[in-house]
């Protein structure tokens, strides 16, 4: 099928991809625009990958105070040059993952960074839990790596579902900026402060 | 000598001190406006310390970003009631020792929280650099902690001079801050980040 000139221009705004992407994307999906996006994303997810380990050492330290000065986050993200982290969309996904770590209270920001004891006791509760079911072993240790997984879920802050669109994990959202913005991009480090905590 | 009311309301105004204080501090100093301030700030800090150990659960988290986001500072800074955590006074005080900590990069909030291994070893570099003075013992641990307080007052925030106003210590800018809104206030923790530190 021919895609008109304005779809194209409509996925590209949508998207910030190339216009030969866009007009790939829509012939693939038979101009359906919610599908052409679907296509880029899978596709810039991964084209994002492929730049992982690049250096990023610009970025930003960004904050959020929630409205009455009850909580309150820090943030460094970091990505290749200065150009980008002056960016908007650099900014709103700095912006949107303090409003994340403010909302869900992730504790690292990825699994790697939990301390083993910290997943030895929890491993601990889970086959106590379990104990009581008699089951095989490889069952149990099904049900207690299912758990895990939840509870990384919960904790690490990448892994989280993104408040704002529980569909996709935060990250996935900074994914999205590696492919847009065609730079890595690393969350670094956060505090959260609850006041009286 | 007698005050007149246009004068102790000027002196009110700024220090928010009670009228029968102020009368008092202006006879005392002949009307001088100026010394009716340091009176009322001395006496003012001295009933501060009268408020120290009172339960102070409330206040502000408070961040600022240094411009460009190179730098940025979270700060939990408790009162004691929610009335005075949202006062203009309260929440100036915050701003001001986050800029305080943006600019001066404090690594502990008093001397009591630096580590005993890292006052050790500071003391150790001192009677090394001490050594060749050929000095008797009490002339060396003179020396040895006089630079020990010269090191607590670099890098920790509550000795350190306030670069608005350098006459002063933070702490005494937190002790001005008790006396004028009569609760005790705790700066209680901070993070502070530097791009890529």
């Amino acid at each position: 099928m021919s895609i008109s000139a304005k779809l194209v221009k409509e996925l590209r705004d949508k998207t910030t991809a190339g216009m030969m992407d866009c007009k790939k994307a829509l012939t693939q999906t038979n101009g359906d625009l919610e599908k052409a996006v679907d296509y880029l994303r899978k596709k810039g997810i991964q084209s994002a990958s492929s730049k992982f380990g690049r250096k990023a050492s610009n970025g930003l330290i960004a904050s959020y105070i929630h409205l009455n000065g009850k909580v309150g986050v820090l943030l460094e993200i970091n990505c290749e040059t200065d150009f980008v982290a002056k960016t908007p969309e650099f900014n709103e996904l700095a912006k949107n993952i303090t409003l994340q770590i403010a909302a869900s209270n992730p504790k690292y920001i990825k699994r790697e960074e939990v301390p083993e004891e910290v997943v030895s006791k929890e491993k601990e509760v889970y086959y106590g839990q379990a104990e009581n079911l008699n089951k095989p072993q490889k069952v149990l240790d099904n049900i207690v790596e299912g758990k895990l997984n939840k509870y990384f879920k919960e904790i690490c802050l990448l892994e989280q579902e993104y408040i704002r669109e529980p569909e996709k994990t935060v990250n996935q959202l900074v994914l999205e900026a590696i492919a847009k913005l065609k730079e890595n991009i690393i969350v670094k480090r956060f505090a959260r402060f609850k006041l009286g905590e």
